[in-house]
């Protein structure tokens, strides 16, 4: 290997005149994290590479020697034998130094119309519009999981709850299917962020482009891009589709802790809804009788991570002047945990899901607790007549009766329900029945089992897709 | 007006046994900041009366009171007339209080079949898509204003910077367009996020939808909404779309720190790039020579605003449960804020850009410094036929030498310039000046005039789609 | 009133060209919310006047002008009468122009000697010591609350949960003690961050000090600062007190938040520990039955924006480079809010708590089920000799067979528990009760009906200091 | 080893029905980031078995046999030797298996009287004190860094910015000391902090205390805890002083990022106030001219990181019931990360300090160029009569004189000065000089040289401290 690069040791270039100070080498390099776009930095250098070749700034045999030593290397690094160097400072110095140690002078052609500032951001669009693509394919799973459960659930009834207080009854299935919605969204925001993402810096050198005659489009089209990234200054500092990806991902852990905060009260024994598969769960190192739900409480944990590197990220790039800077290599440790965070995180709850145990007397009981059915007895009057705010009314003062004799609706007769409105008769009772509070909210979007069967073959359809 | 909304200075409802506390009251009030929406509120009732009487739930003598009502309620708002009470709560319950008292019963029929959870949620989609294609607006009008000075100056050079070191000669049209493609990002994000906010939750009532005949795709239609959310307990508490639209919203506000970050330092007396018009300025209480950049300085600063705004609604929503907490109506202000900050902002941008005078000529005195063309030296010997990396060294002892002398590249001889690469020959000085170096970077994303002037005329086309 | 300040709408000073624009003079405006801060810029002009007359540096006659001027806007202030004008920017402007309007000639000496850049950084310091020890008695307040219905309740038992999973039997009041415990700290907090909020920057001047003879030791002790601030450039832009403020505010809300959790959780039907009076809640406009703990929701929905409200300004203070830049007028309204949100808060928390009734036999009854005394039975196992890995394998043996027979282990035989362990005796059902549980952990700390009334007793002492 | 322990791999206890998945496994264990914690476990397991054998809990055998063996396991981790096991989840299992491995039952009676709830919050605060120990030490050396470098520039003339304008000169000195009195703050805020970190959890068990008869005097003492935690339900949940170090950390990145700004400003071509050594720069791949101030702008980038991880802490935390739940597993990354970014930024910058050099001929230029005495012209003004905002005026009219006419305010005559005020005499020149301004502010806090003298040796005088 010639000068340059082995120098790195002594000063980084000729126009240094000390050594970097080993405390500066470890504060700055980026070797520890970044060789994780190993592969993607090859990827990308075989196609600027094929580029160069194509366009006559390097030769047809300095081609064949670079994707010779390319493949060499890459077969090195996946089969963990690449030595990373903490000399060579990052991903690109690392694999550059080895080419040229393999290859010769062809290896040190192939930094020819490039720079580290649009090939590091090269790489990275590569990693993470990957990432996207496996995002994409679990939530599309975990959707699955919970729609096979909402499926067997598609009438079992609980009650909903505002305020943690008992509102009106629901269907299970309907219930899960408010995070099918939510991941489903996610879904959305992940094909839109991806569109912004799949877009090419290569080409914009250093800051301003480069003299020599590129092809920006075909190594674009090499790489599976959409597009080529427009302005070279821009191409360069640009990292807003990293900052979108994290509040995208923040968005996925937020729908996540919502999910475990309820799925922790489920499991709670006062409640007592559903019991996780014990392989989800630990116990305790002094408690010998219990059983706790660490993954979901974990997963909502992992929220606080997910929201702090989004905010990191955004401090990171406020007030930065163009172009790079290198404060821009704080961008990759945030980025590379929320991927590995939201991924685990995923992937564990699409099978945690399929191993729940639902208790279907204990949501009944809950549901026939707390006048669920105060909201259908207050419609059942204002289809007699009566407006709605005085059928609200008529209602509150029964319920408060009822609250302090200790029983519920249901419990009173006809007669004493006449109390409060005489529009009440004795087809009241249909009304006043779980089945049938649910089964009468039967419109789109409504918890009617009809309506919850109709919702989860669409959203099927719709995975499908 | 009747029983329950009179009654909420007592009790409320006739469930409760005591007032609401002086001290709650204004801790819960939501009216001081919610009243924003009201135009929206009534937008939305319409829609919703109009559905009732439609499906026959209400009769159209009831519609057309409602209609009447709301229209003159819609004036006195209008007109800054309405009287908004605290004793009322929230914007929902005046607006409806003051109905009933306009209309009577035919006011109180208006929230059948809904619930003020689905009203609020649909309130705020309403008045969030109008203020999206508000600042869809703006962010058009102010990468107007940057092609416009582009135009002016698409061969005016300036140094490009990276690390705040000289790096390559840029065109000062070049550097503002980056700031364009930044800008134009934002708007794709705020259409994609309009996507989201587009849909209609009207009709989920409390948390279960409603046993009552609806139409949801009638209102849907009559809103101008694309879709229906498809389950009543995601639609009345999701903030999934407020919360997008905050990161987008921090995103532009990024993108605005890093140029106002850009005009102070121009500004400087040191740089001296540009001037902005007095009109943008403020003085010193106490320095009479003082002529302050205040817009982007206070525009850096407002970036924390939007930024807090985000983590405050992340933070909001993690681990509730569903379905509609009250915790949720803490979504207003900040988002509320976001707007108001973010179009502000764009405005006065938008403004400021056009009053910027150019300086070119120190302008392109920093460029001569700091050897600026020094890469295109590189670029030169690597035609002649010298690898990459190895020209890299050369011209890096050549930098230090002419750094030590206190000189330029361009000082030195032929002769000189031969003892760091004898490939070096006397038209080595059309590539050492500075419009031979941005002229030479002629591609797509490039700083060549060229370039320039065709992204300028595609950013124009883009715009007027 | 003369020059200067009356040509504001026209142009800043003389060294402009142009007035302000409408826009910009809106944007940048400060007087809707930092006249806030009015009567502490007074306080601070006074101390101010009576330094410069002591040092000669005003007369004695300019010094009674002031001060006769002063007192009289303070008293326009005060009874809302003081006009505040958006083209005089700021309180402080507004304040000395009216000041000169009213005595003339002294009124423009007042501002000898120093800056709006020091004058605003003292009165916020002003305004928010006094704001610290607004805090620091609510805090007290909400303890002394805390502490009376821990009293109440020292024997009270409940569940105590880990995991949401019942863990072990804890008394009530044990439980209200840990909050103590919490809003103790902060109130610790408070007073570390008053000691570095309590420095006077006053005599930094614009950010290099001043030429007069200024002797600041006065005014500090004019206005009972416990120091000056050392360095000028500092003085001018230090908002440290405020972040740390805020941090604390941050910790302060995040320990109301898990109480608001808890009390939400602990009014929820299924688990009905405790009720919140009816002045404290609200209802439904369309569930008749429903009574929602909305000030705790709202309270932990609240969180999210003192989090915010943290994150803005520590995003403003990012890469400032000395000395005062106008991204610092961005650093009140955060402030503001997140004062006026602890403290509204605290003071509601400590009614609510008054007002909250406790439903023992509910507690009880939880306590009974989940095997809360398996610890108890493993430690009685150590007692007798076993290891405690080996005792905690055998309980653990001895809860699953009661778990899958529906029973709690109270309920076995003396020859089932032997079956676990031989160990076993008679002795055993003393461990096995809810009181003998919770009357064992009788140590500093512990959970013991006399623990709680110990630790009850020097909670008090400590609020009284 | 015996049966709970070794059979984590087939089930968590005898309580549960399966093994935890690998998946689970993998997800849930902390094991490889919290052996970081392993020294502090095993202090703490000393004095916890010392305590225990004093109170006559294990015998004098059990207490020798164990010290024993964790005397052989901290050997075993100091040199490398330690086999962490996934299957162990964390540090705690890994040493207490290692443990019981080693000596037997002993091993198995360690965990008698505590759990892995009150053992974890022990070990991190043993950490963490001794962590923020650590970088008090770090901060003293900065602070002794930086007024070395203050001490040879006393007297060195640089212009004061605001806004980035020109303000009024100060001395280099001065400046530097601003940064002394940040990270003299920062230091008394990690004072603070370890306050509230020096209390000692061990004794609340898993949440209620234990029913053996234990001291937790002893146990502090042994530690050199200042406290015991009052609370056993607070003492396993508390995370406050984490949150409260990560926020202190915050101020001093914040501080850090604010050096870094005006280091990078600094050095920059158009600027050139100073230079730092090579050896903390790096060059460009592609640039062979550049010098990059790599180590500011990366610090400066970290900033990001560290308010990334409070905001994560903070959401950690928001709404968590009592006591622990699995959730605050995740309080130890963050924290970790703190620490290391925070130690390793004050190391670098403290060595980078003592290597800058300083052009006071640059400096001296700039703070002649953007009439930097203005103020001193209008304060001659005052002194000879007129009020300051008629001063103010006066000299406002001058500079625009002189900025349109490209000179400076010394370079007019007294005659057209006089134009300007008919106060103006000869001796105005004596304070136009930049030596007679900045001599003038002779005041505590103010920038003449002999201030910044005393005030140097104020600083090192409380650094010894």
């Amino acid at each position: 290997m010639t000068s340059q690069l082995s120098k790195k040791g002594e000063a980084w270039s000729a126009r240094f005149s000390e050594p970097m100070s080993e405390l500066v080498k470890r504060y700055t390099a980026s070797v520890f994290f970044d060789k994780r776009l190993g592969l993607f930095d090859i990827e990308g250098s075989l196609a600027h590479a094929d580029m160069l070749a194509t366009q006559g700034i390097i030769s047809a045999q300095d081609l064949a020697d670079i994707q010779r030593g390319l493949t060499q290397i890459r077969g090195e690094i996946e089969r963990g034998e690449f030595e990373w160097s903490l000399d060579l400072e990052d991903v690109h110095l690392n694999i550059e130094a080895r080419l040229t140690h393999l290859i010769g002078d062809a290896g040190k052609r192939l930094h020819t119309g490039r720079s580290r500032n649009d090939q590091v951001a090269t790489d990275i669009r590569l990693w993470l519009r990957s990432e996207i693509d496996r995002i994409g394919e679990l939530l599309a799973q975990l959707r699955g999981s919970l729609l096979d459960l909402a499926e067997r659930n598609a009438a079992t009834i609980l009650p909903g709850f505002t305020h943690l207080q008992v509102a009106q009854p629901v269907t299970f299935g309907h219930h899960l299917l408010a995070y099918v919605e939510m991941f489903s969204r996610d879904s959305e925001r992940m094909a839109d962020c991806r569109k912004r993402t799949n877009r090419l810096p290569l080409g914009a050198a250093a800051l301003a482009g480069t003299s020599y005659p590129i092809d920006r489009e075909r190594v674009a089209k090499t790489l599976g891009f959409d597009e080529v990234c427009r302005n070279s200054l821009d191409a360069v500092s640009d990292r807003d589709f990293a900052i979108e990806f994290c509040a995208a991902a923040a968005l996925i852990m937020t729908h996540v802790s919502r999910f475990s905060e309820e799925l922790v009260l489920w499991m709670s024994p006062r409640v007592g809804f559903i019991d996780i598969a014990d392989r989800f769960c630990t116990g305790s190192s002094i408690m010998p009788q219990k059983k706790n739900p660490d993954v979901p409480e974990l997963a909502r944990g992992k929220t606080g991570r997910v929201n702090g590197h989004l905010m990191a990220l955004l401090t990171l790039m406020k007030g930065q002047p163009l172009a790079y800077n290198k404060d821009n290599q704080e961008d990759k440790e945030p980025l590379f945990d929320t991927v590995d965070t939201v991924a685990d995180t995923l992937r564990i709850f699409a099978e945690m899901v399929a191993g729940i145990t639902v208790k279907p007397e204990a949501m009944r009981n809950a549901a026939l607790q707390g006048f669920s059915t105060a909201t259908d007895l207050a419609d059942y009057l204002v289809k007699k007549g009566l407006p709605f705010r005085d059928a609200h009314e008529a209602v509150a003062h029964a319920v408060r009766v009822c609250a302090d004799r200790g029983i519920d609706l249901a419990d009173l007769t006809v007669a004493e329900l006449q109390a409060f409105s005489p529009l009440v008769a004795t087809d009241v009772f249909d009304y006043l029945t779980l089945e049938g509070s649910v089964a009468s909210r039967n419109h789109i979007g409504g918890t009617a089992p009809d309506q919850v069967t109709q919702a989860i073959a669409a959203a099927r359809a719709k995975l499908k897709q």
